[in-house]
């Protein structure tokens, strides 16, 4: 299903009339849809977003879903610098390597020209790392189980609403840890909370595995990932979980006196989702009707539309009182009030991608009933219209908005499935690369020579590795032994 | 209360040992209760704190507070860049005055040196009302009512914990308006919000009214503020809500078609609270043995501390028992078990403010009971203790946290109005200015002249303003025709 390539953001926020069909160009559609919908607009200065309010309710849910989660698995919040100094970050060698290029830098405070330039946190390791090396003395200190919420800067080249921008918000946990036994655990936990969130919360599926080494965080020991994939093919990373070793503990003196009397270095870990979820999920469930939310993470679960020809008291009455209902049981719903057509606010909230629909007119009043659409089911499809009694909207609301996310993340599960392509030979596994078929299967031989040639032919590498299931005997890519399967995609 | 004047920060944490007592030096007291009771740590870049999870805890809820009460008057949350163009920045003249001296700039990205240096933002007006411009076409569009939860910059000399930091985590809510009098009665409504949180949340009594036309905020119209008064009897501005007219409109071209189908400009505010708020509560409520918290902020509510001499399994399991049940019931709770002396434990969390300890010896066992004391009582006096039948714990709880909230909050008012001291003649008013003696209160002529000319006798000027509640003819301090009654107080 081949693509035309990514355009870069224009330079102010495109008045966006009609959303060109998804089915069509993925790229122009999912441009069109984010500014249309008013999730973002493009702010004033290059590749930066503002997220508007109803990018920021998905956001916020999105937010709660991963905080409770971290709360359960015994993490609290805290808030470190913004910026870092430029010694400071130079500590860790391969750290510095990675990131520097994308450093935006403050060189003036007020009046004053700095004496050392100040770097805006790209990622928190290092100035997290310091402070931890200033509370950690004994074992008794460990482990530390903290998670920040913060704004980071990269200095990209080209951008996209969510899925790149300079500026990002994300959350990045940050352990440290008296064993590395105990910091392994640490980030396959963290790794499952990801995967939970990004399939059970955003419906969005995804394989875990690790990182190969040419794409591991810069200064980790191991890197985990959780890779949805996009409708045109390509692989999208959405979360990442980093076993640090010792590094940031030896650059940094995170050191402690352990059980034993003897000074070690602590064991830490780093691990991070922003809204680049925000960017997949819009990708994974719309259509070419516009979003498609899921329930959990929607701002509005349910719009009411009263059908209305001319003044109708009862109908506008009925409205307003079910509406009351619902937002007294806690349902986050809208009522439709504007002086517009029935049919033009059915195509505004179906683009909005508000998981459910609910008409009330003259006749469903009359039969006291309301008609509730779906979002998730194509039109005229089964099930995607029910008449329900006014006295059950209530009732019935949790369970369809339940019902719409089953079939969400079910769709999803099915693409998924059905462009998970296992490759035998080269010819072909080559191909399925370049022609963005999907998570492309193989045995690999896990060797960065070989990641580099296959991604010179076809522009894909390695998302994630997970261990032979035996068997596979060669590297389907090159023909040397395979040690891992691996899933190779190109990737946003 | 004459006090030593406010140190500057260290410019490393320092280790605390001992809290020195809070009656005899509230400056020393404060800065050592905030490094020892693990609030906050000095970060290794000169001015700028890390809100450690303790000190995160009180923020995490102090936010919580002022969202929920965000939404119910209508609001939404988005998210707007860090950096502003300095071209954009410098479009409303009295603004950037007011700013520029403190603002941080970015002059590289990555390798590249930029063409145009970028602020990072100390306030986010410029970047909205660039956005707002582009969103507002029609009175349809009005109200726009948006709050940021954000870090921003402010590039300070002398920096304290929580009171002045060179970054700092605050909200900023900014709307617009198609009247004036709905954007007054915004800002009215959103003074009451941080009054409301101050005093019912924080247990900090306030008082409300106009700044005075030196303190306005740069490029407002009106700017009103809730003060807090410290125990050292200076002043602290607690959160602030200004009426921006059309000032930021035309700067940034903020136009609108009316219903009569006139093009006219929005009239705008914002209003901001900021962790500052926290170090108000900590000098507010603290006394000699350290924090007290206010229940409703307070990341603990109660400490279980089992007394234990040898081992008691007893003791032990109905500890951990009593600590599950209240755990369940949604209490912020924990047992402390600790190898150390219950005389040790207690002064801990009596120094970390904990609202409730809860004792559990082999006699209360044996009497069914368990011993609760109050930290917002001195050792001693009636009702610090109380002995509570162990089955009745999850019930009498949030009975006392709410006492003690209403106990720190009534003392707290006690002794806002004893030093709240009328002045009629200008010498007393001048001494009682120059001793901080309070919040001192005059009826006054409302002219920066004679504010400036009490400031440079006495380092004391206003605070805020209120109507003249009739009567009063002459102002105090220079003897000219008095308009207003104002607070006069030295300040933080």
């Amino acid at each position: 299903m081949p693509q035309p390539e990514t355009l870069d953001q224009p330079e102010k926020t495109p008045l966006v009339k009609e959303v060109p069909p998804k089915s069509k160009d993925l790229s122009a559609w999912y441009n069109a849809i984010c500014y249309k919908a008013e999730l973002v607009s493009l702010a004033p200065v290059r590749g930066c977003m503002v997220l508007r309010p109803y990018g920021y309710g998905l956001w916020e849910r999105l937010q709660a879903a991963l905080d409770e989660r971290f709360k359960a698995t015994g993490h609290e919040n805290a808030y470190f610098p913004l910026l870092i100094p430029e010694s400071l970050l130079t500590r860790e060698a391969e750290h510095v390597e990675g990131f520097a290029p994308e450093v935006a830098w403050v060189t003036q405070g007020g009046n004053e020209v700095l004496a050392e330039r100040l770097a805006i946190r790209p990622t928190s390791e290092v100035i997290i790392g310091t402070m931890y090396a200033e509370w950690v003395h004994s074992y008794r200190d460990l482990p530390i189980l903290i998670n920040q919420w913060a704004n980071v800067m990269r200095w990209e080249k080209r951008t996209r609403p969510f899925l790149r921008s300079l500026e990002f918000l994300w959350q990045e946990g940050h352990t440290a840890h008296a064993t590395e036994a105990e910091a392994s655990e640490e980030v396959a936990r963290m790794l499952e909370v990801y995967a939970d969130v990004a399939e059970n919360v955003a419906g969005v599926p995804v394989y875990k595995g690790e990182k190969s080494s040419s794409e591991r965080f810069a200064g980790a020991t191991h890197t985990y990932s959780i890779e949805a994939l996009m409708p045109d093919g390509r692989a999208l990373q959405a979360g990442t979980s980093h076993e640090l070793g010792q590094n940031f503990a030896k650059a940094y003196g995170i050191e402690f006196s352990a059980e034993d009397q003897t000074l070690q270095y602590a064991w830490t870990t780093s691990w991070g989702m922003s809204w680049r979820m925000i960017g997949a999920l819009i990708m994974v469930h719309g259509d070419d009707r516009g979003l498609r939310l899921p329930p959990k993470l929607a701002p509005l679960e349910a719009v009411i539309v009263p059908i209305v020809k001319g003044p109708s008291e009862d109908v506008t009455a009925a409205a307003r009182e079910l509406y009351a209902t619902l937002k007294r049981a806690g349902l986050r719903v809208k009522l439709d009030e504007r002086d517009e057509r029935p049919g033009f606010k059915f195509a505004d909230w179906e683009m909005r991608g508000v998981p459910l629909r609910i008409e009330l007119g003259a006749n469903d009043l009359a039969a006291g009933t309301v008609t509730i659409v779906r979002r998730d089911r194509e039109r005229g499809e089964e099930g995607a219209k029910t008449s329900v009694p006014l006295a059950d909207v209530g009732k019935v609301l949790p369970e369809l908005l339940a019902a719409v996310g089953h079939s969400l993340f079910a769709q999803a599960k099915d693409f998924l499935a059905a462009h998970t392509l296992p490759a035998t030979e080269r010819e072909q596994f080559l191909r399925l690369c370049r022609d963005r078929a999907g998570m492309i299967d193989i045995p690999w031989c896990n060797r960065p020579e070989c990641e580099a040639a296959v991604k010179a032919e076809t522009r894909a590498n390695t998302r994630n590795l997970r261990p032979l299931e035996g068997g596979e005997t060669l590297c389907v890519a090159c023909g040397e032994p395979a040690v891992v399967r691996a899933y190779f995609a190109q990737s946003y």
